[in-house]
Protein backbone atom coordinates (compact mmCIF):
# COMPACT_ATOMS: atom_id res chain seq x y z
CA UNK A 1 0.00 0.00 0.00
CA UNK A 2 1.69 3.21 -1.19
CA UNK A 3 -1.18 5.80 -0.37
CA UNK A 4 -0.76 8.84 2.29
CA UNK A 5 -2.21 11.52 3.45
CA UNK A 6 -1.13 15.19 4.10
CA UNK A 7 -2.69 17.60 6.47
CA UNK A 8 -1.78 20.51 5.45
CA UNK A 9 -2.33 24.27 6.83
CA UNK A 10 -2.65 27.13 4.52
CA UNK A 11 -2.26 29.34 6.52
CA UNK A 12 -3.73 32.54 6.95
CA UNK A 13 -4.93 33.03 3.05
CA UNK A 14 -2.26 34.66 1.03
CA UNK A 15 0.25 32.48 -1.19
CA UNK A 16 3.20 34.61 1.03
CA UNK A 17 1.80 33.21 4.12
CA UNK A 18 2.06 29.40 2.97
CA UNK A 19 5.46 27.69 3.90
CA UNK A 20 7.47 25.80 0.89
CA UNK A 21 6.41 22.53 2.60
CA UNK A 22 3.15 23.51 2.27
CA UNK A 23 3.32 23.92 -1.31
CA UNK A 24 5.38 21.04 -2.02
CA UNK A 25 2.86 19.06 0.15
CA UNK A 26 0.18 20.38 -1.98
CA UNK A 27 2.16 19.51 -5.52
CA UNK A 28 2.95 16.17 -4.37
CA UNK A 29 -1.01 15.18 -4.01
CA UNK A 30 -2.99 13.83 -6.67
CA UNK A 31 -6.46 14.12 -4.94
CA UNK A 32 -7.14 17.19 -2.47
CA UNK A 33 -10.25 17.28 0.11
CA UNK A 34 -11.18 20.08 2.25
CA UNK A 35 -13.77 22.42 3.04
CA UNK A 36 -14.56 24.32 -0.16
CA UNK A 37 -13.38 27.99 0.05
CA UNK A 38 -10.10 26.57 1.81
CA UNK A 39 -9.83 24.15 -1.35
CA UNK A 40 -10.54 27.45 -3.91
CA UNK A 41 -7.39 29.48 -2.70
CA UNK A 42 -5.22 26.26 -4.11
CA UNK A 43 -4.19 26.65 -8.02
CA UNK A 44 -4.84 23.03 -9.25
CA UNK A 45 -1.74 21.27 -11.03
CA UNK A 46 -2.87 19.26 -14.16
CA UNK A 47 -4.62 15.91 -13.08
CA UNK A 48 -4.99 17.26 -9.85
CA UNK A 49 -8.70 16.26 -8.46
CA UNK A 50 -10.46 18.23 -6.13
CA UNK A 51 -13.36 17.35 -3.41
CA UNK A 52 -14.53 19.64 -2.06
CA UNK A 53 -17.19 19.44 0.89
CA UNK A 54 -19.31 21.73 3.84
CA UNK A 55 -18.30 23.20 7.10
CA UNK A 56 -19.61 20.57 9.48
CA UNK A 57 -18.93 17.15 7.66
CA UNK A 58 -15.42 17.02 8.97
CA UNK A 59 -15.66 13.04 10.85
CA UNK A 60 -17.02 12.16 6.58
CA UNK A 61 -14.48 14.14 4.64
CA UNK A 62 -11.01 12.60 6.99
CA UNK A 63 -13.30 8.92 6.26
CA UNK A 64 -12.95 9.87 2.54
CA UNK A 65 -9.99 11.30 2.40
CA UNK A 66 -8.10 7.80 4.63
CA UNK A 67 -10.29 5.84 2.25
CA UNK A 68 -8.83 7.19 -1.02
CA UNK A 69 -5.35 7.20 0.85
CA UNK A 70 -5.57 3.56 1.52
CA UNK A 71 -6.37 2.47 -2.13
CA UNK A 72 -3.34 4.18 -2.78
CA UNK A 73 -3.46 7.10 -4.03
CA UNK A 74 -1.66 10.79 -2.71
CA UNK A 75 -4.05 12.38 -0.43
CA UNK A 76 -3.57 15.81 0.60
CA UNK A 77 -6.58 17.28 3.42
CA UNK A 78 -5.93 21.09 3.65
CA UNK A 79 -6.88 23.70 6.65
CA UNK A 80 -7.29 26.89 6.66
CA UNK A 81 -4.30 27.94 9.19
CA UNK A 82 -2.62 25.38 11.04
CA UNK A 83 -4.66 22.25 10.74
CA UNK A 84 -3.58 21.34 14.78
CA UNK A 85 -5.90 24.15 15.39
CA UNK A 86 -9.36 23.62 15.70
CA UNK A 87 -9.21 22.16 12.36
CA UNK A 88 -9.01 19.24 10.45
CA UNK A 89 -5.87 16.90 12.24
CA UNK A 90 -7.53 16.06 14.90
CA UNK A 91 -10.93 14.95 12.83
CA UNK A 92 -7.96 12.93 11.47
CA UNK A 93 -6.80 11.35 14.17
CA UNK A 94 -10.46 10.19 15.54
CA UNK A 95 -11.22 8.81 12.01
CA UNK A 96 -7.90 6.29 11.84
CA UNK A 97 -8.98 5.14 15.91
CA UNK A 98 -12.87 4.40 14.79
CA UNK A 99 -12.10 3.38 11.16
CA UNK A 100 -10.54 0.06 9.20
CA UNK A 101 -7.16 -1.66 10.53
CA UNK A 102 -6.03 -0.99 7.37
CA UNK A 103 -6.27 3.00 7.93
CA UNK A 104 -3.64 2.92 10.78
CA UNK A 105 -0.69 1.68 8.19
CA UNK A 106 -1.16 4.56 6.16
CA UNK A 107 1.98 7.57 6.14
CA UNK A 108 -0.30 10.38 7.90
CA UNK A 109 1.99 13.85 7.63
CA UNK A 110 0.64 16.96 9.09
CA UNK A 111 2.58 20.17 7.60
CA UNK A 112 1.77 23.17 10.32
CA UNK A 113 1.15 26.50 9.11
CA UNK A 114 0.51 29.70 10.88
CA UNK A 115 -2.77 29.76 13.13
CA UNK A 116 -5.15 32.84 13.03
CA UNK A 117 -4.34 34.04 16.33
CA UNK A 118 -0.62 34.46 15.09
CA UNK A 119 -2.00 36.22 12.10
CA UNK A 120 -3.95 38.83 14.18
CA UNK A 121 -1.59 39.32 17.00
CA UNK A 122 1.13 39.71 14.13
CA UNK A 123 -1.00 42.80 12.85
CA UNK A 124 -1.12 44.48 16.16
CA UNK A 125 2.20 44.24 17.74
CA UNK A 126 2.48 40.96 20.59
CA UNK A 127 -1.20 40.58 21.77
CA UNK A 128 0.00 36.86 22.95
CA UNK A 129 3.51 37.93 23.76
CA UNK A 130 2.63 36.49 27.57
CA UNK A 131 1.58 33.17 29.02
CA UNK A 132 -2.07 32.60 26.52
CA UNK A 133 -5.14 30.03 25.89
CA UNK A 134 -6.75 29.25 22.41
CA UNK A 135 -9.87 28.29 22.99
CA UNK A 136 -13.14 28.30 20.27
CA UNK A 137 -16.91 29.33 21.82
CA UNK A 138 -18.39 26.77 19.32
CA UNK A 139 -20.61 24.46 21.44
CA UNK A 140 -21.53 22.42 18.42
CA UNK A 141 -19.03 19.84 20.00
CA UNK A 142 -18.65 20.72 23.64
CA UNK A 143 -21.34 22.29 26.23
CA UNK A 144 -21.75 26.03 26.49
CA UNK A 145 -20.89 25.45 30.22
CA UNK A 146 -17.44 24.27 29.48
CA UNK A 147 -16.89 27.06 27.42
CA UNK A 148 -17.74 29.78 30.40
CA UNK A 149 -15.67 27.74 32.79
CA UNK A 150 -12.73 27.98 31.17
CA UNK A 151 -12.96 31.49 30.25
CA UNK A 152 -13.14 32.59 33.72
CA UNK A 153 -10.30 29.81 34.64
CA UNK A 154 -7.79 30.93 32.03
CA UNK A 155 -8.34 34.76 32.52
CA UNK A 156 -8.90 34.72 35.89
CA UNK A 157 -5.47 33.12 35.99
CA UNK A 158 -3.79 35.79 34.12
CA UNK A 159 -3.95 34.29 30.43
CA UNK A 160 -4.01 36.42 27.36
CA UNK A 161 -6.96 34.67 25.15
CA UNK A 162 -7.43 33.77 21.34
CA UNK A 163 -10.99 33.05 20.74
CA UNK A 164 -11.74 31.29 17.85
CA UNK A 165 -14.86 30.56 15.90
CA UNK A 166 -17.08 33.53 17.85
CA UNK A 167 -19.56 33.49 15.57
CA UNK A 168 -21.94 32.47 13.27
CA UNK A 169 -24.93 32.66 11.98
CA UNK A 170 -26.50 29.04 13.64
CA UNK A 171 -24.17 30.80 16.82
CA UNK A 172 -24.97 34.44 17.35
CA UNK A 173 -24.79 35.26 20.91
CA UNK A 174 -21.79 33.10 22.25
CA UNK A 175 -18.90 35.99 22.07
CA UNK A 176 -21.60 38.62 23.15
CA UNK A 177 -22.37 35.72 26.41
CA UNK A 178 -18.29 34.97 26.48
CA UNK A 179 -17.53 39.15 26.64
CA UNK A 180 -19.77 39.30 29.76
CA UNK A 181 -18.31 36.36 31.73
CA UNK A 182 -15.50 38.11 30.83
CA UNK A 183 -16.94 41.59 32.43
CA UNK A 184 -17.52 39.51 35.63
CA UNK A 185 -13.46 38.57 35.79
CA UNK A 186 -11.31 41.43 34.01
CA UNK A 187 -11.45 44.94 34.23
CA UNK A 188 -13.52 46.99 31.58
CA UNK A 189 -10.31 48.48 30.03
CA UNK A 190 -8.80 45.12 29.27
CA UNK A 191 -8.03 45.37 25.52
CA UNK A 192 -9.79 43.57 22.95
CA UNK A 193 -8.84 43.33 19.17
CA UNK A 194 -11.19 42.18 16.92
CA UNK A 195 -8.84 40.33 14.16
CA UNK A 196 -10.77 39.99 11.38
CA UNK A 197 -9.13 38.04 7.80
CA UNK A 198 -5.68 39.00 8.64
CA UNK A 199 -3.31 39.68 6.40
CA UNK A 200 -5.68 38.99 3.70
CA UNK A 201 -6.88 41.78 1.13
CA UNK A 202 -10.54 42.25 3.12
CA UNK A 203 -8.67 42.98 6.26
CA UNK A 204 -10.06 44.38 9.73
CA UNK A 205 -8.17 45.07 12.72
CA UNK A 206 -10.22 46.78 15.53
CA UNK A 207 -8.43 47.69 18.98
CA UNK A 208 -11.03 47.99 21.74
CA UNK A 209 -11.98 47.49 25.13
CA UNK A 210 -13.78 45.04 26.91
CA UNK A 211 -15.77 47.35 28.78
CA UNK A 212 -17.51 48.32 25.05
CA UNK A 213 -16.31 45.67 23.11
CA UNK A 214 -19.62 44.92 20.88
CA UNK A 215 -19.86 40.91 19.75
CA UNK A 216 -21.55 42.65 16.76
CA UNK A 217 -18.04 42.93 15.40
CA UNK A 218 -16.91 39.63 14.91
CA UNK A 219 -18.04 36.94 12.07
CA UNK A 220 -16.97 33.77 11.36
CA UNK A 221 -13.45 35.47 9.67
CA UNK A 222 -12.66 36.93 12.74
CA UNK A 223 -10.00 35.59 15.85
CA UNK A 224 -10.77 37.28 19.06
CA UNK A 225 -7.81 38.76 21.04
CA UNK A 226 -8.59 39.31 24.62
CA UNK A 227 -5.80 40.93 26.85
CA UNK A 228 -4.50 39.89 30.18
CA UNK A 229 -4.67 43.30 33.36
CA UNK A 230 -1.04 43.41 31.79
CA UNK A 231 -1.71 43.92 28.09
CA UNK A 232 -0.45 47.26 26.97
CA UNK A 233 -1.60 49.86 23.93
CA UNK A 234 1.20 51.74 22.29
CA UNK A 235 -0.70 54.76 20.59
CA UNK A 236 1.52 56.44 18.00
CA UNK A 237 0.84 59.14 15.51
CA UNK A 238 -0.43 58.55 12.31
CA UNK A 239 0.02 54.44 12.47
CA UNK A 240 -2.14 51.35 14.28
CA UNK A 241 -1.67 51.66 17.59
CA UNK A 242 0.72 48.53 19.04
CA UNK A 243 -0.55 46.03 21.56
CA UNK A 244 1.19 44.00 23.49
CA UNK A 245 1.51 41.74 26.74
CA UNK A 246 5.06 42.24 28.20
CA UNK A 247 6.84 38.96 28.69
CA UNK A 248 7.71 39.97 32.73
CA UNK A 249 4.42 39.58 35.30
CA UNK A 250 4.19 40.48 38.79
CA UNK B 1 12.10 58.93 8.27
CA UNK B 2 12.45 55.82 5.73
CA UNK B 3 13.78 53.19 8.47
CA UNK B 4 11.96 50.61 9.22
CA UNK B 5 11.62 46.93 11.43
CA UNK B 6 10.47 44.03 10.35
CA UNK B 7 10.12 41.39 13.25
CA UNK B 8 10.61 37.68 11.53
CA UNK B 9 9.68 34.12 12.53
CA UNK B 10 11.37 31.80 11.04
CA UNK B 11 9.47 28.78 12.01
CA UNK B 12 10.53 25.68 13.28
CA UNK B 13 14.03 25.88 11.74
CA UNK B 14 14.48 24.14 8.08
CA UNK B 15 14.26 26.10 5.26
CA UNK B 16 11.09 24.54 4.40
CA UNK B 17 9.27 25.53 6.97
CA UNK B 18 9.79 29.35 6.58
CA UNK B 19 6.94 31.57 4.56
CA UNK B 20 7.40 33.40 1.20
CA UNK B 21 6.72 36.35 2.98
CA UNK B 22 9.11 36.04 6.01
CA UNK B 23 12.01 35.27 3.28
CA UNK B 24 10.70 38.27 1.08
CA UNK B 25 10.86 40.13 4.69
CA UNK B 26 14.78 38.77 5.03
CA UNK B 27 15.43 39.63 1.77
CA UNK B 28 14.42 43.26 1.85
CA UNK B 29 16.75 43.99 5.38
CA UNK B 30 20.22 45.73 5.11
CA UNK B 31 20.65 44.57 8.65
CA UNK B 32 19.56 41.38 10.70
CA UNK B 33 19.52 41.10 14.55
CA UNK B 34 18.74 38.20 16.77
CA UNK B 35 20.21 35.78 18.88
CA UNK B 36 23.01 34.23 17.16
CA UNK B 37 22.13 30.64 16.74
CA UNK B 38 18.76 31.80 15.02
CA UNK B 39 20.34 34.58 12.94
CA UNK B 40 23.27 31.77 12.14
CA UNK B 41 20.53 29.88 10.09
CA UNK B 42 19.94 32.72 7.61
CA UNK B 43 22.05 32.94 4.87
CA UNK B 44 22.65 36.73 4.21
CA UNK B 45 22.85 38.20 0.67
CA UNK B 46 25.80 40.84 -0.25
CA UNK B 47 25.93 44.17 1.82
CA UNK B 48 23.42 42.89 4.48
CA UNK B 49 25.10 42.97 8.15
CA UNK B 50 24.54 41.01 10.54
CA UNK B 51 23.99 41.74 14.11
CA UNK B 52 24.08 38.87 16.63
CA UNK B 53 23.43 38.65 19.87
CA UNK B 54 22.89 36.78 23.63
CA UNK B 55 19.65 35.43 24.38
CA UNK B 56 19.28 37.28 27.66
CA UNK B 57 19.42 41.18 25.76
CA UNK B 58 16.17 41.00 24.34
CA UNK B 59 15.43 44.71 25.38
CA UNK B 60 19.03 45.68 24.40
CA UNK B 61 18.76 43.72 21.33
CA UNK B 62 15.19 45.29 20.42
CA UNK B 63 16.39 49.35 21.41
CA UNK B 64 19.87 48.68 19.10
CA UNK B 65 17.44 47.62 16.18
CA UNK B 66 14.93 50.15 16.54
CA UNK B 67 17.82 52.89 17.21
CA UNK B 68 19.29 51.45 13.52
CA UNK B 69 15.50 51.50 11.91
CA UNK B 70 15.45 55.34 12.64
CA UNK B 71 18.80 56.39 11.70
CA UNK B 72 17.08 55.08 7.99
CA UNK B 73 18.51 51.34 7.61
CA UNK B 74 16.52 48.28 6.47
CA UNK B 75 16.58 46.26 9.46
CA UNK B 76 15.03 42.87 10.41
CA UNK B 77 14.71 41.01 13.65
CA UNK B 78 14.27 37.50 13.24
CA UNK B 79 13.07 35.04 16.13
CA UNK B 80 12.79 31.39 15.97
CA UNK B 81 9.07 30.21 15.31
CA UNK B 82 6.83 32.81 15.47
CA UNK B 83 8.06 36.59 17.10
CA UNK B 84 4.81 36.91 18.97
CA UNK B 85 5.24 33.71 20.92
CA UNK B 86 7.62 34.29 23.85
CA UNK B 87 9.96 35.77 21.46
CA UNK B 88 11.27 39.47 20.06
CA UNK B 89 7.70 41.18 19.11
CA UNK B 90 6.73 41.74 22.83
CA UNK B 91 10.19 42.96 23.36
CA UNK B 92 10.11 45.53 20.37
CA UNK B 93 6.69 46.42 21.42
CA UNK B 94 8.11 47.63 24.88
CA UNK B 95 11.39 49.31 23.44
CA UNK B 96 8.72 51.63 21.55
CA UNK B 97 6.82 52.33 24.57
CA UNK B 98 10.09 53.49 26.94
CA UNK B 99 12.08 54.45 23.90
CA UNK B 100 12.35 57.81 22.05
CA UNK B 101 9.35 59.39 20.76
CA UNK B 102 10.74 58.67 17.22
CA UNK B 103 10.05 55.20 17.53
CA UNK B 104 6.55 55.46 17.78
CA UNK B 105 6.64 56.83 14.02
CA UNK B 106 9.18 53.56 12.83
CA UNK B 107 6.74 51.64 10.05
CA UNK B 108 7.01 48.25 12.14
CA UNK B 109 6.26 45.13 10.75
CA UNK B 110 5.68 41.84 12.21
CA UNK B 111 5.65 38.72 10.23
CA UNK B 112 4.41 35.95 11.36
CA UNK B 113 6.13 31.84 11.51
CA UNK B 114 5.03 28.61 12.88
CA UNK B 115 5.69 28.34 16.40
CA UNK B 116 7.55 25.55 18.43
CA UNK B 117 4.57 23.61 19.62
CA UNK B 118 2.57 23.49 16.46
CA UNK B 119 5.54 21.86 14.97
CA UNK B 120 5.61 19.31 17.89
CA UNK B 121 2.19 18.93 17.57
CA UNK B 122 2.18 18.32 13.51
CA UNK B 123 4.89 15.96 14.21
CA UNK B 124 2.24 13.73 16.74
CA UNK B 125 -0.80 13.88 15.11
CA UNK B 126 -3.42 16.60 16.89
CA UNK B 127 -2.40 16.99 20.46
CA UNK B 128 -3.81 20.72 20.80
CA UNK B 129 -7.10 19.72 18.67
CA UNK B 130 -9.17 21.23 21.44
CA UNK B 131 -8.70 24.67 23.41
CA UNK B 132 -4.95 24.38 24.78
CA UNK B 133 -2.88 26.92 26.61
CA UNK B 134 0.94 28.34 25.81
CA UNK B 135 2.70 28.96 28.88
CA UNK B 136 6.57 29.28 29.58
CA UNK B 137 7.86 27.73 32.53
CA UNK B 138 10.73 30.60 32.66
CA UNK B 139 10.67 32.18 36.25
CA UNK B 140 13.29 34.85 34.48
CA UNK B 141 10.98 37.36 34.06
CA UNK B 142 7.51 36.28 36.48
CA UNK B 143 7.31 34.42 39.89
CA UNK B 144 7.91 30.80 39.94
CA UNK B 145 4.12 31.11 42.24
CA UNK B 146 2.26 32.49 38.92
CA UNK B 147 3.72 29.69 36.52
CA UNK B 148 1.99 27.07 39.59
CA UNK B 149 -1.03 29.14 39.86
CA UNK B 150 -1.46 28.96 35.62
CA UNK B 151 -0.27 26.06 35.03
CA UNK B 152 -3.53 24.25 37.85
CA UNK B 153 -5.90 26.95 36.71
CA UNK B 154 -5.42 25.52 33.13
CA UNK B 155 -5.23 22.03 33.55
CA UNK B 156 -7.69 21.76 35.75
CA UNK B 157 -10.28 23.55 33.42
CA UNK B 158 -9.61 21.07 30.76
CA UNK B 159 -6.67 22.71 28.66
CA UNK B 160 -4.31 20.99 26.93
CA UNK B 161 -1.12 22.48 27.32
CA UNK B 162 2.06 23.56 25.77
CA UNK B 163 5.31 24.30 28.08
CA UNK B 164 7.57 26.67 26.48
CA UNK B 165 11.36 27.03 27.81
CA UNK B 166 10.80 23.89 30.04
CA UNK B 167 14.35 23.74 30.77
CA UNK B 168 17.85 25.36 30.58
CA UNK B 169 21.20 25.36 32.97
CA UNK B 170 20.42 28.34 34.24
CA UNK B 171 17.16 26.74 34.97
CA UNK B 172 16.92 22.91 36.06
CA UNK B 173 14.14 21.99 38.53
CA UNK B 174 11.19 23.63 36.98
CA UNK B 175 9.92 21.20 35.07
CA UNK B 176 10.43 18.22 37.11
CA UNK B 177 7.86 20.69 39.77
CA UNK B 178 6.09 21.55 36.78
CA UNK B 179 5.04 18.18 36.51
CA UNK B 180 4.63 17.77 40.27
CA UNK B 181 1.88 20.23 40.07
CA UNK B 182 0.31 18.98 37.37
CA UNK B 183 0.28 15.65 38.33
CA UNK B 184 -1.69 17.12 41.82
CA UNK B 185 -4.75 17.66 38.97
CA UNK B 186 -4.70 15.42 36.30
CA UNK B 187 -4.31 11.57 36.28
CA UNK B 188 -1.12 9.87 35.58
CA UNK B 189 -2.28 8.45 32.39
CA UNK B 190 -2.38 11.85 31.08
CA UNK B 191 -0.58 11.77 27.92
CA UNK B 192 3.07 14.16 27.84
CA UNK B 193 4.89 14.74 24.53
CA UNK B 194 8.48 16.04 24.56
CA UNK B 195 9.16 17.80 21.57
CA UNK B 196 12.48 18.47 21.01
CA UNK B 197 14.02 20.19 17.57
CA UNK B 198 10.80 19.20 15.85
CA UNK B 199 11.22 18.80 12.06
CA UNK B 200 14.96 19.21 12.23
CA UNK B 201 17.40 16.84 11.32
CA UNK B 202 18.12 16.05 15.29
CA UNK B 203 14.33 15.81 15.59
CA UNK B 204 13.51 13.86 18.76
CA UNK B 205 9.84 12.81 20.14
CA UNK B 206 8.62 10.81 22.56
CA UNK B 207 5.18 10.09 24.04
CA UNK B 208 4.91 9.33 27.23
CA UNK B 209 2.70 9.40 30.34
CA UNK B 210 2.60 12.04 33.08
CA UNK B 211 2.74 9.41 35.65
CA UNK B 212 6.37 8.52 34.46
CA UNK B 213 7.24 11.52 32.67
CA UNK B 214 11.09 12.40 33.72
CA UNK B 215 11.90 16.05 33.11
CA UNK B 216 14.95 14.94 32.48
CA UNK B 217 13.96 14.05 28.91
CA UNK B 218 13.65 17.99 27.73
CA UNK B 219 16.04 20.50 27.36
CA UNK B 220 16.45 24.03 25.61
CA UNK B 221 15.70 22.83 22.55
CA UNK B 222 12.24 21.02 23.90
CA UNK B 223 8.32 22.09 23.45
CA UNK B 224 6.41 20.23 26.14
CA UNK B 225 2.97 19.08 25.33
CA UNK B 226 0.63 17.65 28.16
CA UNK B 227 -2.74 16.39 27.04
CA UNK B 228 -5.92 16.74 29.10
CA UNK B 229 -7.75 13.93 30.67
CA UNK B 230 -9.52 13.82 26.91
CA UNK B 231 -6.43 13.43 24.82
CA UNK B 232 -6.18 9.92 22.99
CA UNK B 233 -3.18 8.03 22.08
CA UNK B 234 -3.74 5.80 18.69
CA UNK B 235 -1.35 2.81 18.29
CA UNK B 236 -0.30 2.37 14.58
CA UNK B 237 1.64 -1.20 13.96
CA UNK B 238 5.13 -0.41 12.69
CA UNK B 239 4.78 3.62 12.93
CA UNK B 240 4.72 6.03 15.60
CA UNK B 241 1.36 6.61 17.65
CA UNK B 242 -0.61 9.27 16.76
CA UNK B 243 -1.38 11.40 19.68
CA UNK B 244 -4.58 13.69 19.65
CA UNK B 245 -6.56 15.60 21.62
CA UNK B 246 -10.48 15.29 20.81
CA UNK B 247 -12.78 18.42 19.44
CA UNK B 248 -15.77 17.17 21.14
CA UNK B 249 -15.84 17.41 24.63
CA UNK B 250 -18.42 16.42 27.30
Amino acid sequence: MSGRLAVIGLGPGPEAQLTGAARAALEAASDLFGYGPYLARVVLGPGQVAHPSDNREEIGRAGAALALAASGRRVAMVSGGDPGVFAMAAAVCEAVETGPEAWRRLEIEVVPGVTAMLAVAARCGAPLGHDFCALSLSDNLKPWATVEARLRAAAAAGFALALYNPASRARPWQLARAFDVLREVLPPETVVVFGRAALRPDERIAVTRLGRADAGMADMATCVLVGSAETRVVARPGLPPLVYSPRSAT
